[in-house]
């Protein structure tokens, strides 16, 4: 088990990372308040790890209720997180309640909101069973559910007590979601692990071929970076660089979700191909060459993930872009690439250069 | 102009009271991240205020948004919630926009957890108008809205960047909603500043009278009282005492609120029967005269409000007391009073005792 700790404080937590962690109740009871937990999960998940982890933790003395959700980035609204309300207010569970997350980002997102805004806010745990919600939606307290205009719109800061991430759920990860999660891995290295990058250029084929010792490794790397990331700018309050650096391919990226319409991309395969276009945007202001675009999109197509965009238009594009969360007084601040390794913030690119990458970039 | 300090480290924040607050934007305007700002209010409030506040505001060069409300804690829910949103989202609101809140309790809780969860927080400032919210629910960062299943029990910690207390809005408050604002002016008196309480017996005709010092006065010391618990225990984790003495006859008025469905009681007219319960269950323990519930009662009275509970049956109320967030492991805690003065959180009455004391004190 490799095990690190993401430093906030009194809000501090630590990340173990390793096989069979799932039913180690021994590493989730020292993390509860009460003997009592509300597991949160889905209908794909849930029949693969629920009983995996509820069977030890009963075992253990701890009352365990499971709220099965329906699966899919389309549940992640409203309407879903009221039945996690319906159902913990149902089962009387009170302020010392621990909400477990097992499942992919959205659970985990869900489920942190409501233990964010459940009684003004109860104790949670994150079991991600995915690579994506392993190497960054579990780390770093971002919580929340999406808008009809809007993705994650609507959320929370709440940081768990504990990150669990047990690789053997990788291996009944559909191949399109283990890619998805390699679209974020990849992230680490272009914005500020070089080293990574190149390590990862030399194993993305042990990755892809959900090698053990390779993933464990690329999560614990992934989530160094990420846990240095947020301990240094919790909240995304920094105005230059920070947290903000780790949405490199995200606002190109939620154009694609929201203009599809959520769960038609997964999210890390619209940030891959957001990323491209952030690549090819910062070569247009004369960041980058052609030569370290085609390295981005070489890496991650061979993690098979797609690497143009959904052809929406460009208007459109900057439309949904307009929404987004990194616009601050109406100026579109976008993450892109001053070298390979090393990402900025920038409010400053021209319309015209933000149009011709998404042309270029597009299916 | 009277001002205090909530200190809260990087969350502290000023409540300035008096007249004529509502027009002065230089009073608002240092507060703000960027010079945009969505004014929430609701039907009532609206006509009356609204335009005090915005004119002067947009004269500053301030771009105003406004967000108009149904009026009634029957709107306290995901529905008038999502409204909110719904418009941020449309005018493109992004996270340096300031919400503020203009109205009472439902307002603020309403639009502070807004400014809690939208894009996972943005800025919010506390306009209150109503006597309760000025000396209660706009200080000390609890907001939330309702669950069929219970009276704020989705929510958030989220504290305000500042609080203007316009005591002139008082005069166009109606009589039953002064009287509920008097029962938690009270609450302070009984619970940590017995030189208040009397100060308030010597002196409640003229708070009923709607003299602008006395107002003003009573305002003030009931923010610094709360500014000081709230300061020791923000969020309410002390595990006695603490935040949690705020709720002096709350869990016995939550019970009165959800058993005659939101909106038929005032918030502080089911506290100030509450108050006189739990005063009788002090009794009851040993810890207060029977002329000391009477002295409760009394000045409870005299502020306009109701002393005894709705029927609901000692069983009910009960039933309803379960579900409150002051529920720990299963155990009731309630706040009692050990003497006139001085309260104390309490788990361990015994069940007959608050039967007793419930039946006592009800219609």
């Amino acid at each position: 088990m490799r095990s690190l700790n993401v430093s906030l404080g009194t809000r501090s937590y630590p990340i173990h990372i390793g096989g069979g962690l799932l039913s180690q109740a021994a590493l989730v009871t020292p993390h509860l308040r009460t003997p009592r937990v509300a597991i949160v999960s889905n209908e794909t998940v849930a029949p693969l790890y629920l009983d995996k982890l509820a069977a030890p933790l009963r075992a253990a003395g701890v009352a365990v209720a499971e709220i099965i959700l329906p699966d899919g980035e389309a549940y992640k609204n409203w309407e879903t997180l009221n039945r996690i309300f319906d159902r913990l207010l149902a089962e009387r569970c009170d302020r010392g309640t621990t909400l477990i997350a097992l499942g992919g980002g959205v659970i985990g997102d869900l489920c942190g909101f409501a233990a964010a805004s459940y009684q003004r806010g109860v104790p949670f745990i994150q079991v991600p069973t995915t690579l994506l919600a392993q190497v960054d939606s579990s780390v770093g307290g971002k919580t929340g559910i999406n808008h009809p205009r809007g993705k994650n719109m609507i959320g929370a800061f709440w940081q768990p007590q504990l990150v669990l991430a047990d690789t053997d759920t990788l291996q009944t990860l559909p191949a399109r979601e283990l890619a998805a999660g390699l679209a974020e891995v990849v992230k680490y290295g272009l914005i500020r692990d070089l080293p990574f990058l190149e390590w990862l250029e030399a194993h993305m084929e042990a990755l892809v071929a959900r090698d053990g010792a390779a993933l464990a490794h690329a999560i614990e790397r992934s989530c160094r970076n990420k846990a240095e990331v947020v301990a240094a700018d919790e909240l995304e309050t920094a105005s230059e660089g920070g947290r903000a650096l780790l949405n490199l391919g995200h606002t190109f990226g939620h154009a694609i979700e929201t203009g599809l319409g959520y769960g038609q991309w997964l999210h890390g395969e619209a940030v891959a191909a957001g990323t491209v276009m952030a690549a090819e945007l910062s070569r247009r202001l004369g960041w980058l060459h052609a030569d370290e675009v085609e390295r981005v999109r070489r890496l991650l197509a061979r993690a098979g993930l797609p690497v143009r965009g959904a052809a929406l238009g460009a208007e459109r594009y900057l439309e949904l872009m307009g929404h987004d969360k990194k616009v601050i007084a109406g100026k579109l601040r976008l993450v892109l690439l001053k070298r390979i390794g090393e990402a900025v913030t920038h409010a400053d690119a021209p319309r015209a250069d933000i149009v011709a990458a998404i042309e270029a970039c597009c299916a």
